[in-house]
This record gives structure tokens, sequence and C-alpha cells, in this order.
């Protein structure tokens, strides 16, 4: 093994992976919810199951809010931050909505409705200020923004809404912010989508200001594209802001990290990997966060198996023998090179992640450690008594 | 003109295409539902909305019902069938309910889980009574029946259960039924879905009893799937049940039909055609039903968006000169067959569905005449009133 | 109609297509190839079939060159200028070729091999030495460089090399040059390719300098990308250099235009009608060229059904009632806006086109004039001659 | 581990993978192929190839021929088998080649052309005597057959020629003959292809007799399709025949198998070991045959990567501990299931690979042992000869 033992525990240390509260609610698909007794309805709730994954894991010390869901009106942002503390993590970044309220049917910054505008607009000023108050500078924007069908609204009057607003925004936020600008093909909208590719976010980003920057998640593409590819462009462009983890097969399908298609999440790490290591770039800010969206598997195993699965990929990618990937590279010997990729790829790393758990202090299995504690089922009984008490039957947060 | 006419005035008048009472209703994406003041909450709404559809195209004389939107427990179906009578239009397909409950969190008929299949098992015994009750031998079923993950459950295992449910209720179904069994590749199964293409629809089919059928909804394919020789297939094959119309980009976007690519729903409309006139196939069976999903357009108006451009394009497929096409398939002269097909889909069929619209009564133009006739103004106010006074907020059957 | 007819008639004389000197020769899939005995073979024989289809169409003045293919070492191009002048049209585009030499294995600007991208910087010099003796100012670049296999090659590195290849065509070409250049997902790579979408084209045409532009193949997309709102942003973006035409179902299929999909054409051009009619974009620099590679239909036949389609497809998009469309999409009457849109599309434009046809002095059906001529038989039996006397059994460029 | 040691071997050692003549000779894309020196031309050559993968190897018995290719008019075939014996293989399949012929520009089978479909005829006939000739009972068949535009042909039409001349072969070949009936969505044709998917392949089969299997290549089908289902299908409907082996990322891009996408191949074994074990299905008649056609790696090279790709991915397949499983499925514990899929596929089965090796007699590591042979470089000096004598410039059998 090329890379040492010492310098992948390394790596693993500074692959931090922030989980997002939305993903211990309930969630479903358009068909409807299946709900979780021990799923979580209250932004306490939340944090204290997010305080649980990284408890087990030990790599996941910050949360990612969403603001309309996580902090009603009249909440105070800097108790939710010491709530967060009180389960021993902090608050990450700050998810705008901007698609849920009935404003928003045409869009928000990109709507041909200027109310829908102005209320996207006074929302951000909004979350803008919680971010101050809990101290985070991530700003994280997903747009459902689009049209359905050919001819409802014009796409370059949209595009020039969208720049204007972010430019906007970028202007009104910290010196020290980071916009995270995430682009999708399709879904909410079917015809065209204001911030469909990566292209159109980084040329958003472009104009907006240095504070923007594009953030991947690995199941907004269309099929077959190279997710890798476009991550090794956005590093080399000192574009790349950040990761939505998921996987998927077909559309944005939400699914647990790798549980499709595991060699290609190794690929992107491989690339992040080798932009450091090989072209000397910095990816120390490149915010790794969760994103998925489970109907069915219950919410904190789910999030583990996707924190654990990161990291052993994470840890594969370390474990790529660049000195011989290069020579190969340089001879065209293609199969040398690829084998380079593969001999990393099935080196079984558990044994080394249990390793570096035992050094963090935390156990070698996170799965069975979490599953012997009880906890689901303790918090099942716990939350269901508080819906029951509150007549409520779900803890979502999505429609 | 190869075709004169008052054979395509025939054709049309054949052409009927089945309404769905869930179309009335608010709907939405997992995102969230943007609500529709004039939106139908009960199926009397529903029934209502229908027969305005029916009233100014003529040519939608049936409603297809979602059982479990539809008839709620204790209601009588041959009330409802009144209902329908009294709005000048009548029950069609009845559509089971197999994926809403919580007990299907694992699948219906191919649930690994007892309950859910004889819940399932009662619920189809229901759907049959209701059937007779309002004279409908057409019964529709979609399944959501899938899995999320590889490993989740056995797929073998999962294709007996599915393929004993439905010998068994092809079994307790009168024998003047046609059972429809739609297939969809995803969602909201990620990984593999229970009855993913035609092939397994097919197969489904031949092995429950002859009075099932495959039912292919438009949206329901994988990208570049070729649609119309998977109706010529079924059709040869003498299994093609009906459709659910609709379209999409991406997915299963449930758009209005046409509103993508209306040459491809000419090109289905092509081998309808083709199949009865130079195969000598009987296309008389053949189920039209609409199955599209607005989250944006008026409910009404897209639906008789959908039924307009479907006349006009079955229409244009009429037009199409059968002989000239068959004698330049003949020479192999490719530039002269393809025009054949062009020159009818070209073809301005505006002014003939105008003269088949007064032969019927109605107006020339349905969406003008609707629009003037103040209808959804009107039920907006009445529904707004009817919801405030019950505490609901929204019209919606989905999730 | 909103638009009237003389302004339609403008709009038809500004919108020039330009031929593919190699769309008049054999070509095939990678399964082989099925000649036409009316293949062309040299320059002068594609020049002279260009010039037949300009003859009938009226609207194709100038002719692509691809360089290997057109220009053998030693041949003056200034002949071959003189050449098209007698066929009545003149050089277009220069296409350099950089792909087929053996040298180009593993790419040519973005190539780990030095010797490769030597060659592939002399060749681009004698293409603009080219460029400058036949009075043509634009150069296409189509790049089939990519790996095939992960680890193959360096990422970052491959970009940096394209990157720098491209600058210094950019500063070699003359100032009023410009450079297109094209982006494909895949094939002939099939892991990665080096200007795989849009994204990548602009970033380098904005790295490269303002001579360069994208060029968009309307073949060159994964599944269910929005082709029309790319080139709304790139005209807005002041980046679209022009069009390669051609129509496709599931890959690069290289079919005829508006073959698979005519409404996906005709929103393409609405959307360059909408940039110059509403937002005041200066369109007139967009260069149309076709690019398709036929395995079966007649090759002149294919090209004047192409052309005929664009113009048909260009002339509904004319006719987009542009006014009214802004008020729906102001009001968001989404029903209404569509309406445009499929108006337009459905007006029978060929009594028009034949108008139009009339005045420019050509048949008012091109098709059916030149099946009359008789050109093909003659040049059929010219060709099999020429080809049996040098001992060739096919006219075609391509592997 | 639940299986044992043993059982893995024993699963080896029934895991033959038959190699592909034509996969030792020169091919390329459309855009043109890249020579290799060692690339073979004869079918004495491709055989001596072919047994250098399987003395490396030890599991490549048989090779598949590809008629046209391979079986030049008047060639003895009883002699090619004692060749082949002679490099220690024998001959596996044999693949009528249906589509290189000019005659076949419109197709084969489903030809409207009756010369064509006669001269299908004669070939298949020949086939059969060879496959009579040469003691092989398997006859894999791929049918290029389509067409490119709407309305070329007659779709039913089409299938009932095809249907006819497949049930002709069918009673034409020996009583235990295997006829292989291979789908594929697109290409060559790009409209629609007679064979399109497994659905299509099940019921020409069916029709045909049972002597007809389906045939699945793992680059053949639409994006998104979920194979391993297809094959879990196949097998319980004792519908399988057998595998062309491959990867791919986008089309049918004929990759290494597991270059791309290895878990999905692992899925595939996975569905055919619980097929056997868990529901008790005879998976020996299964015919594991490689069809991969590169254009950049080494010929021998490629194969023996791919051999030892599926080797590792199916004894990954075999460790899936299936009692574990069943129970997690049985509890619908979706993580845990999972997770017997996970744990198998991740197990490092590289030294139980070695060890079996060790007791077949060939070394630890194919791919070492080749290099070290110089085997490559020594036939590159040959055949550069040979060629050079003959003066041809490639080893090619594709166009």
């Amino acid at each position: 093994m090329a890379t040492d033992r010492e310098q992948v525990f390394k790596h693993l240390d500074e692959f931090k992976i922030e989980l997002p509260s939305w993903g211990f609610a309930d969630t479903g698909t358009r068909f409807g919810k299946f709900v979780q007794a021990a799923a979580a309805s209250t932004i306490d709730q939340k944090l204290a199951d997010a305080g649980v994954v990284n408890k087990y894991t030990a790599c996941c010390p910050t949360v990612a809010v969403h603001v309309l869901w996580d902090f009603t009106v009249g909440v105070n942002a800097t108790e939710t931050a010491a709530i967060a503390k009180k389960y021993g993590v902090s608050i990450g970044s700050i998810n705008p909505n901007l698609f849920q309220d009935q404003v928003y049917k045409f869009g928000s910054a990109a709507s041909p409705n200027e109310s829908a505008r102005q209320h996207a607009h006074r929302h951000v000023q909004d979350c803008i200020s919680i971010g101050k108050a809990v101290a985070s500078r991530l700003y994280s924007f997903w747009f459902a923004d689009g049209i359905n069908y050919p001819g409802q609204d014009d796409l370059i009057a949209r595009k020039r809404r969208m720049s204007a607003a972010l430019r906007q925004w970028h202007d009104a936020s910290p010196a020290d912010a980071t916009l995270l600008i995430e682009y999708k093909p399709f879904e909410p909208a079917f015809y065209a989508t204001d911030v469909a590719d990566w292209g159109m976010s980084y040329v958003f980003c472009k104009e907006a200001g240095p504070k923007c920057k594009v953030l991947v998640d690995t199941g907004h593409h269309l099929p077959g594209a190279n997710i890798e590819q476009i991550v090794a462009w956005l590093i080399d462009e000192q574009m790349l802001g950040g990761f939505h983890f998921n996987d998927r097969k077909y559309a944005d399908d939400d699914l647990t990290l790798g549980s499709i298609d595991p060699y290609a999440v190794f690929r992107i790490f491989h690339e992040i990997r080798t932009a450091a290591e090989v072209h000397g770039k910095d990816v120390s800010k490149i915010a790794y966060m969760i994103d998925q969206s489970h109907n069915l598997k219950p919410k904190i195993e789910a999030m583990i198996q996707t924190v654990m699965g990161a990291q052993e990929l994470y840890a594969k990618a370390c474990l790529v023998d660049r000195r011989k990937l290069a020579d190969a590279q340089a001879a065209m010997d293609i199969v040398a090179a690829e084998s380079c990729l593969k001999d990393a790829f099935f080196t079984d790393v558990r044994p080394l992640l249990a390793e570096w758990r035992k050094r963090k202090g935390v156990d070698a299995d996170p799965m069975a450690a979490y599953r012997a504690s009880g906890y689901e089922a303790r918090v099942a009984t716990e939350r269901e008594a508080w819906r029951a008490a509150r007549g409520v039957t779900s803890g979502g947060s999505y429609a």
C-alpha cells in the first residue's frame, strides 16, 4: 500500500459529513408517506437524532437546517444553536425553503410573479439573519424553479431574474459567507429547470460573485452524466462548494449513498484526492452533506449507513497508489492504470475503519452499537406519545 | 387525402376517452401541492367536472374511479352511478388503490408481509363488488410494488406472489371483466419494480388468464423506449388492453398529452390505425384513458386540452395514406414512406375537428367555450365555501 | 397570424443552411456501411452534389469541408474554392480531423502523448491556412478526445492540455475568425469525454478568447437534456456560435432533422426568434450547419429533406404570436401560453414555403423536382465507372 | 462466511466463460479503428490467442465463432475444430452474421426484401452445418434488423417475418441445439429494432419453440434498466439461455466487464446464485460468453481482465450469506438485508481466487503471468510480417 495508514487516518479525520435535519423526519413520495414511529417532528428531536449519529460515527459534527421546517416564526435561533450544542453538534448550513409556499407556484427567484420574488427575498434575508445568529456561514440554495410546459414562461427572462436575485443575495450576505448553488435537471419542474446543470450553476455563480460556489447533489444528473468529471472540473476551476450525498438508479431517487453504484462514489472521491495530491488543489473547504430522503429505512440507521459507506469509499480513494497510477497513465497503459483504481476499490478497508474508530473512542461497528443501544424503540414510544398529545400523525417535513 | 372525411369522422366517433376522477382533485409532487380553489374534493364534484369536460368535447362519456378516494366505506356505489348519470357520464374503469395504506410499505400483492397481501386481496374483492354495482367491467391495476435497495427482498419470490394474486383476482372477477395490468419502470420503487415493463405485464397476464390485458401508460417507460412498437406488438399479440394518456420529458412527469412530443403520440395512433386497416386487427376494445396529474394547469382546462390534443393527433393518424405508404415500404423508399407520416402529421386538422364538433352539437372550440362559461370561477367560490365549512384546505386525493 | 407573411419571408431569406461535404459520401455504423452507387468520393463530386441541393432549395450557399477527407496533401485549396464556385456554392466552415490518425489513439489536443498533440497542432495550422486560402473564417472543432476507462488518464491534466491548445489556436487564427467548439457526451469515448457538455465548451471558450463560441450539435446530449434552454442561455451569454443539425432517438443517431421529434426542433427555433424579437439579441451570426450521417437514405434526398424540414420548422417558429405569448406569460396562463406555440407549430406552412420558393425561382417542391431531374441515376452510373476505374468500392469518408 | 471455501471453488469450477474469436481482432467505432500490431487476422491466430487466455485463466475452454469472419467459403469446419484443439480450446457457440452483407440494408430475417430473407436463410443453414461439423449445439443470433425512420416499414409485418424465420430455423436445427436470441434496444437501427428488449426476445422464443432461449447482453439495455431483475425473471421462466459479457456507461459501449459498474455485475450473479440455491433452479446450462469490442486495450489483456473480473464478482456472489439474507428479508429489515450483499461484495476475494488458480495449476496472477510471457510482443512481430506479406493493414473483422 503506497499511502500509509496514518495518512489515511489523517484524511479521515478531515472528512466531516454534515447531517440534514430533515433526514430525521418522515418523508415520502408523491404517492404517500410511510410514517415511522421514531421519526422526528421538532428541531429538538432532529438535533437529538443527529447527535446520536455523530456519537456513534464521530464524524458528523454539524447539522444542516431547513429554515421553514426548523425555524418557525418567533423562534430564537440562538436557542436552537444551544440545543444543538447540548446534543454534541452544531448548526451547519442554512437551507432556505423557496418551493413550499403557494406563492411559489410559478417559481421563486425566477417567477414572473413579483410577489413570489419579494417573498423569496424576504425569506433569504431571514435566512441570512439566522445564519448570523447561529454562527453559520454556509447557505445552501436549491431552487425548484422551472416551468412544466413549453411556452409557459420566457426562459431568458427567468434566467435574468434568477441572476439578479443571486447577485442581490450574494451582496447581502456576510463577507465570509459561502453561497452554495445547487443544480438539478428536473423535478418538480418537468419541462425546463432554471438551474438545470452544473454549467448553469457555474455561470450564475460567476455572475453573482466570489462567495457563490457550485453544489453537486449526486442524484441531480441526467442518465449517464459523468459526475466525477464535473467534480474534477469544478475543483480545477475553484468553483466546487460541496456535495449533497445520496444515490440513485433512475431519477432523483434519494437513496443511501453507494447503495446502487459504490464504484461511482469511489471515483468521485478519487478525483478529489487526485486534485489535492497530484494537482495541489485545496480541497479542505468542500462541504460534504447528506441529502437523502428515505421512505422505508429507519431514519437514523439510514444516516449511519450513508456515513459509514462514505467513509469506506473515501478511505479506498485514499489508498489509490497515485504514483503508480501516474506512471501507468504516462505510459498509456490503460490496463495497469485502471487496475490502480480497482486494487484500491476492492481492498477491504473495514478493518482500517474499525481501527480509526477505536482511536476516536467509538465502537468499531457504529450500526451494531446503535442497534444495541435501544434508542429507536425508546424515542418511538416517546414521540408517539408526543404526537398523540398534539393530534399529529406524522413526523414529516415534506408535503 | 386518401382517407375521406367521413371515414375520419367515423373513427373519431369511436374514439372515446375516459376521464380520471382523480384528475379533478388537487395533486402535486413530493415537494408539495399547489392547491386550486376550483379543485374537486368529493366524487360528486369530480363527476360534475367530468360531465363538464364531456359536455364541451362530446367524447368523454365515462369516468375512471379510484376506489379508495371515491368510495368511502359505506358508500352505496349504485348511488354514485346515479350521480354520474345526472352529470351525463357513467362510471368507467375501477382503479383499486394498492399503495396508499401504511400496510403497503413493502408492497401489496408482492409484499413479503402477509397482512399486506390479505389487505390487498380484500380491497380487490371490494373493487369487484363496486364494479358489479356500477356495471363496469374494466378493472385497472397499477402496482407501486417494488423494492428500493438491492437485497431488500427476493425478486423471484415477489414475482411468484404477484403472479398468484393476479391469477386469484382473474378468477374472482366476472366472466366478462377485463383486468388491465399496468407496468412502470420506477417510482415509487427505486431499485426494482415488480411490474417494470411490458414484458413483465405480458407474462403476468398470460399466466393469470385471458381476462388480463396489458395497460400502456405513455409516461411509464425508460428514456428512449419505442412505445409505438410496444403498442404494435401488443395489438398483434391480442394483448393490448388500453392506455393511460399523459406526456413526459424525463420520468413519469404526468403532463398533458402531446405537450412534449406530439409526433410520438401521433405515431402510437398510427400503429393502431395500421393494425386495424392493414392487418385487420380489432382495435375497438382498446380503452383510452387519461391519467395526468397536473400541479399547475387548471384541472378542467388541462383535461380539455388533452382530449382535444388526442383527437387532433388521432385524426392526423387517420389521414395517413396507407396505400401510398405500403407502396413506398414495398419499394424500400424510406424518404417517401416517411413523408406519408409527415404529410398527415402536418396537415392542419383543426377545421376538420371543428366540423366534427358541429355535427355533435358542441362548440367548435371547446376550450374557448368552456372558458366563456364561467364554470371555474363559479365552482371555485362554491368549493371554497364547502371546504371552509369542513375545515379542509385542499381538494386533493394524492398524499 | 400576428407575424405577417413578408416578415416570415425575410426571416427565411436570412436562414441559410450549410451543407457538409462528408454528408454526400458513404458512411455507416461500426457494423458496416451500406454503399450507394451515387455516393460522392471526391471533393469535386461532393461540391457538385451540394450545388444540386442548393439549386433546388435556394438556401444552402455554403459547404462545410472536412480537411483530411477533402484536402489531400498538395491540393491547392484555392482551386477547390473555384470548383465550389462552379457548382454555385462556396466553401464554408473548415473542419479539422483530429480523430482518425493512429496517433490519436489516446486523444488529440488532450492526449498524454506529446506526438499526438504536436500532430494536432500542425493539422490545425494547416486548417488555418486552408481557411485563409478559401476565404472562410469559420473553424469548427469537434474533439473525439476522451478516455474509455476510469483511471486511464488524469482528467484535470487533460482539461489543461485541451485548454492550452485552444488558447494557442485561438491566438493563431485570423482576427476575424470564429472558432466553434462542439461538445458531445460520449462516443467514441465511453467513460469521459474531454468536451462533454455545453458547460465545458463554454468554459473552454471563455478561457481561450473571444473568437471561440459554442457549437450545439442537436444529437450530442444526454437523454432528456433540454436543448432549447441551452440555446437560450448561450444566446443570452453571447456564446452561441452555431448548430449541427440532425435528429436522434437514442444516442448520436445522426438522422435527418425533425424525423424523430419535430416539436423539439421547433422549440429551438422558437428560442432563437424569441431572443431576437423579445430580447433584441443579434442572432444573425448563428451558423446553421447540417451534420447527419445517413446509412440508408439517398444522400442528396436526405439533405433536401433536412433542409426542407428545417425551413418549415423555422417558419412555424416565426409564426408564434409573441405579443399574445408575452401576455399569457405575464398572466401566468399556462394553457394559453402553450397554445401560442402549438398554434404556430400546427399551422400548415407548406403553402407559405411554396410561395417563398416561387419568389426565389425554384420549384415549390424541391424533393419532387430533384427526383424528377434524374440526377441520382446519372451520377450513380458515372461514379460507378469512376470507382471501377480506380478499384475502389465505396465513396466513403468515415472509417 | 456462511458459504464455505470448497463450495465457492466448486462453483468456480463450473463457471466457464466462452471467448469470442472476434475479440482478438481489430475493431473500432464508426470513427475509425486503432489497429494493434498483435491483433489476430485469421481464425488460426484467433484460436491461438484464445488458447493463451485459457492457458492463463483455466476457465475459458471454448471459443465463439462468427461464421462470416471465421469460416470463409470452402473452409473445412472440422479442420478448424482440430486447430482449436491444438490450442487447447474447442469451438463453442456459432454466430451467424446477418448484418454485414449489402443485401441486409433493410434487415435480414425481418427485411421487406425477399432476397435478404433468402440470403439469411441460406446463411443460417450453412451455420447449422458448421455447428454439426464442429460438434457445437449452441447458435447465437443477434439481429441488427430494424428501421431508422418512422414509417420506413410496417412494424407488425416485420415482427411476423422475424417470427416465421425463427420458427423455420428452430425446426431446421438439431434436436439438441439451443438457439440463443439476443435483444438490443438500438444501434445500428435508430428508430425501432426488431428484437428490442427481453420481452420481444421472450415472445419470439415462445413462438419459435423450446430450443429457443433469451440471450442477455449486459450492454443492450436502455438507461436504468434493471438487468438483474430481467435475469431473475428469465431463470424463473426457464427462458435464460446465456450472457454476452461487457460493460457500458452510455450505450452499447462494449467495455471490459465490471469496468464501469462492478456492483451491478455482482447483482446479476447474485440473482443466478439465488435462483439456484434458494429456488432450486437449474442454472448449469447458462452460457457465459464475452462480447466486448476493445478499441484501445490490448486484445488478450482485455480478455484476461474481463475473465478475472467475472470470476471475482461471481465468487463474491457465492459468498452472500443467503440464510441470513432470507431472515432479514422475512423480517423486512432492509438495512440488514442490503448489508448481506455489501458484505459479500466488499470481501476481498483475490486470495481465494489465487488459491483456486493454484489448484488448477495456473499462476495466481494471470495478467502478470501473461505479461511476463512476452506473447504479445512475439505475435506482434509475426503478425506484422504476416500482414505485410499480404498487403493488409489491420487484423479486423468489423467494418
